[in-house]
This record gives C-alpha cells, sequence and structure tokens, in this order.
C-alpha cells in the first residue's frame, strides 16, 4: 500500500472512529432506564448544545466538569447514611478493645442495640463515634477496613450489599456524561476515603475525582517507613457551604452540572449555575416508597426543602424517581 | 467499499496509529535537550519498563501517577521564590490603599526596598505578607490578579517572564510522561491558587492536578451571588511533610515517580518510592551558576542537604543541571 494512501486511510478511519463513538455517545438508548420525560429531555438537551462544535453554548473538554453528590444521588440513604452503619459495625468490632466503652455513652447504648439513644447525644455524639472508628490507623489500614466491610456488609432492610443499592439511571448519566467528554466527580459530604476505595469500580471515578469530608493526617516514619497516620481531628467537612469550597479546593474549575438530592447540595448547584454560558442543575426527589422510599420536605436524612424550593423557582431539573425512572437498581436489570 | 473490509481497515489504522504514538512516545528524541548521560537513561529505562505490557513491571495507566514540585524544579527559584516578589508588587500596589503600612513591619522596610529588613521578622512577617497580600478578595477576583501580574511581570536579575524561567528539560519531561500514559501534577509549597491560573498553559498541567499551600476560603451570597472570599488563615502547608498528606488528599493515590530539587521534596520522594513495584525518585541539583545558578547544602532557598544524603544512599537520580541539561530555559532553543 503507498504510504499517501495509508496515510489517508488511517486518517479517514481515526475521524470514521470518532464520528462513530459521537454518534452512539449521543443516541437516545444511552439512558435506557429513564422513561422519556421532561428530566432525561433536559439532560439530552443540555448535553447536545455544549458539545456540538460551533454551537454558542459550546464547552472545550477540559470545562466539561460535572459533580455529583452521592447519598440519595447516587446510592440510597435510609433509614441511615450507609457510612453511620459502617461506623455501627465497627463499634461493634472494636468493642472487645474498649471495655470502657460498655459504660461510656454514645458506645453503650449502641452496644446494646439502641441506635436512637445514641445519637441522642446529636451532633457531638456522631462526630465521636466516627473519630473512634475512622482514625487512629494509617490510611492504608483504613482502606482495607473499608473494602472489607464493603464487599460483604449487607443492608438492613433489603439484604443487599450497599453498592448493590446505587442508582441504575444514575450510573447510565455517569456514563453518558463521560462519553461526551466531561469528567464526572463525587462531591459528597461523606468521608472521602470511605468513598475512594470503591468509587472506581462502582461507578467509574477514580479516587483523584473524589472530594469529601476528611481528617487531619499526619506523615510519619515508623521503623524507616513513612505513613500517614488518621488523627481524630476533622480537617474539612464537604458539606452545604463546604461543598462550593471543596470544588474550588480540588477541582480549581467551576463544574458546568452539578447533580444532588437534598439542601445539603444546593450551594453547589448555585455556585455551579451562576457561572456564565450553559449550566445544568438537577435534583433526584425521593417519590417511590415502593421501589425504595418517599421522603423531602421534612426528612431528617436527606431533606428535600429549600433545594426544591430553589429548583422550582429557577427552573432546574428535578427527578421523579417514580415516574422518570422505570429502574431503580441495577440488581432489577438482570 | 465493504463493510467488512472497511472494518478490517479501521481496525488495522486503529493499532497502526497507537503503534506510532508509542513508538515516537518512547523514542530517544523525546527528551532532546538532556544529554545522554545517567540521569536522561535511567528517566527512560523507568518508563520503559512499566509501559511495557508484560513487563513484571508493568503499570496500567490509571496509576501512572507522577508529581513535580515546582520552586526550582520546573521553574528556578533564586534569589527568592517568585511567588515573594509577586507579593511584594502587590504590597506596592496596595500601599496607597493602606496609609498604616508606612510606619507598620514588615510593610514598612519593604516599601523603603528593604527586604532583608522586612524579613528580619521571620515567619511570622513572611505570614503577615502573604495575608496582607493574598486575602481579602473573592478567588475569582484573586485568579485575576495572578493572571495579570504573571503576563507582565519581570524577573530582577534576567529581565525576562517569570514563565520563561521554566526549565526545557522538564517540559520535554512532562510531555515525555504523559505521552506514555501518565497523568503530571505538581505538589509545591507555593500556594495553589497563584498556579493555577498559569500551570495548563506553561505546563500543560490543568488546574484540578495542582496541589499547593492554601488559606481557607468561604462560602457567601454577595447580592444574591455565590461568591468564596479568601480568608486570611492558613488552610494547608503544603510542604516536607505536608506533601505526602497533599498528594493523599488530592490525589488518593500513591505517586510511582516523583521530582523535586530541595529538603522540601524529601517527604514526597520517600513516600513515593516506599510503594510496591517500580518507583522514580529524581532531584534536580541547581550547579550551573553561568546558565542558572548553583546552590545546595547551604542556600537558605531550595535547600539541598538531607534530600542529597538520601538519594545517594538510596540510588535515586540527581541531574546535574550543567553537564546533564544541553538547554535550560526555552528561549535559548529560539
Amino acid at each position: 500500500m503507498k504510504t499517501t494512501l495509508r496515510k489517508n486511510l488511517i486518517a479517514a478511519a481515526l475521524v470514521g472512529a470518532l464520528t462513530l463513538t459521537t454518534t452512539f455517545a449521543l443516541a437516545a438508548d444511552s439512558l435506557p432506564s429513564w422513561n422519556d420525560g421532561k428530566a432525561r429531555q433536559s439532560i439530552i438537551a443540555f448535553v447536545e448544545k455544549v458539545t456540538k462544535s460551533g454551537s454558542p453554548d459550546f464547552v472545550p473538554p477540559a470545562e466539561r466538569i460535572a459533580t455529583f453528590d452521592n447519598d440519595g444521588t447516587l446510592w440510597a440513604e435510609q433509614p441511615m447514611y450507609f457510612q453511620f452503619f459502617f461506623a455501627l459495625d465497627r463499634v461493634k468490632a472494636l468493642a472487645p478493645q474498649h471495655p470502657e466503652w460498655k459504660t461510656k455513652e454514645p458506645f453503650a447504648s449502641l452496644l446494646k442495640g439502641d441506635v436512637k439513644g445514641a445519637l441522642a447525644g446529636g451532633d457531638r455524639a456522631l462526630l465521636e463515634l466516627v473519630m473512634a472508628t475512622h482514625t487512629g490507623m494509617t490510611t492504608e489500614e483504613f482502606e482495607q477496613i473499608v473494602k472489607d466491610w464493603i464487599a460483604t456488609a449487607k443492608h438492613p432492610k433489603t439484604g443487599r450489599l450497599y453498592t448493590e443499592m446505587v442508582y441504575q439511571p444514575m450510573l447510565e448519566l455517569l456514563a453518558y456524561l463521560r462519553a461526551n467528554g466531561f469528567k464526572t466527580y463525587i462531591v459528597s459530604g461523606g468521608g472521602i476515603e470511605f468513598m475512594r476505595p470503591w468509587t472506581e469500580k462502582v461507578y467509574g471515578i477514580p479516587p483523584e475525582q473524589v472530594v469529601g469530608s476528611s481528617v487531619k493526617t499526619k506523615f510519619e516514619l515508623r521503623d524507616g517507613k513513612p505513613v500517614l497516620v488518621r488523627l481524630p481531628e476533622l480537617n474539612f467537612y464537604d458539606d452545604k457551604d463546604g461543598k462550593p469550597v471543596g470544588i474550588h479546593q480540588h477541582i480549581g474549575r467551576r463544574p458546568i452540572a452539578a447533580f444532588g438530592n437534598s439542601d445539603g447540595d444546593l450551594q453547589m448547584l448555585l455556585w455551579t449555575t451562576a457561572g456564565s454560558g450553559a449550566r445544568f442543575a438537577l435534583l433526584v426527589r425521593h417519590t417511590d416508597a415502593e421501589r425504595e422510599w418517599a421522603y423531602d420536605r421534612t426528612s431528617s436524612i436527606g431533606r428535600l426543602d429549600k433545594a426544591l424550593d430553589e429548583a422550582q423557582a429557577k427552573g432546574w431539573t428535578v427527578v421523579d424517581m417514580k415516574n422518570d425512572w422505570k429502574i431503580i437498581h441495577p440488581v432489577e436489570t438482570r
């Protein structure tokens, strides 16, 4: 084959391959678990206009940053944030090494199975539980503890692995955005190191694209080997006002699309939509008591009240789980 | 053209294109400003073994994380860190709004041109200078201030733009690593928001791959518009022990290669090389008093003492700028 011909064929094939990819990514069947309603249509309309070359709303791939809340947006969060179940299991596992917990709150109540009593101490009790179970070890040790737990622990109501309680339509949305050149991030109030060990496998989101709450860590040489030790001191709380702060700190760019489900995500959505050019904000509303849970304005977990008013005032997309989603969890597709 | 034939041609062309890319990336001419010595050879040997499919040292692309110090590693740092010149210029620019600085140290000495006198106050004076010049505005305002300064300010000795004082061999190294599937990060003691506005253009490193020191920021609504305000409080100091902490916080993976030039990088290099599998550590040694500066064990800026001992003991690569680099700055290639 002559060199010029070969070069031309390579060029043609590359262009062909790219075109095929784009067409596939934009195809209507990228979101098969979404019913054809306003929510799905608004997502596709936004993605098409920011990716269309020559469109006044075109955004270069490097700036296609999309941020997702985790609890209640990518996976379920009832009757408690799943990280709280992790903390409970850790209290039980660590109890033999802490005889003093038998008489010390909030541990004593927890060990008797009285979660409500344990949480009567409010935020202080919760923080004490988190610090007792999430710190005092190296970062590598903590990673292994999380990996072991997430691989085996089951949800108390569904009996499923927690990673089976992710939302199939959101997995499709993540993949659809990435196929269109978006970089997808998690921005969660949950612990950054509680999520990183499994987000790549479950969501396709690598550790460096996870933003979350954190404790301070300290560099140490132990017998000449460098380790990072997790300290019982809060470093950053990535919720509400903290979300734009965490986004700025980690990403250093303003997202063009943000996805949440509760008042904890309001500031992230405000920050995202206040940028110039095309912007997109979406709230997942939990309306399906049968297939999942139904809750919003008065729930203590995942309260959606102020953010819902704001969404209605500003025309943000609100997903009605019951009517917009054909399937809730991936297990339903099997 | 028949469909099968077309498909085969596409496949062949794609494979061909990929092979060409790989061959090009691995070619000896990827590092043209490096003399063919031990340093250059050690870099190429490392990259070849971690990228070669089937090699016992193969590392999947997602884990090919390389971290670079900035001051003294990617650009010069004498006679002062360039960010300090930025702070000085800001003091002068802001002085009319601060009549009290005429009699208040460290500002009074600075405004008289007495830098040494201003710095007699040590770290406290330095911190005061940084806070007075780097905080009190929104993140967007600060970004614009940095952009304006970096586009025009000149180095007091060379008369060049600071971004012209980057190291050509290191630019080639960054590109060579990226062509081989590495993700390149900056991990600097300098301010994260002082670097992000120009690192993509100058180094090809996007904002989300810059780790650095930071001040706290606060989310606010100003006339209904969300802003992030820079507060006069240190959030994180990304030097020495802080570098592995910053790497863990931002990237959540241990690098497989790290590049520095001073004792401030020692912990990053220790942390990087303590991981399992193939690892690479490199120190740039400033040995060229004629084309740049020569300094190491006794310099107050960029001291290279303990890290040099460690490099010699552990067989890390040490670049001798005078002998290893044909060219120091990009301007020499014009």
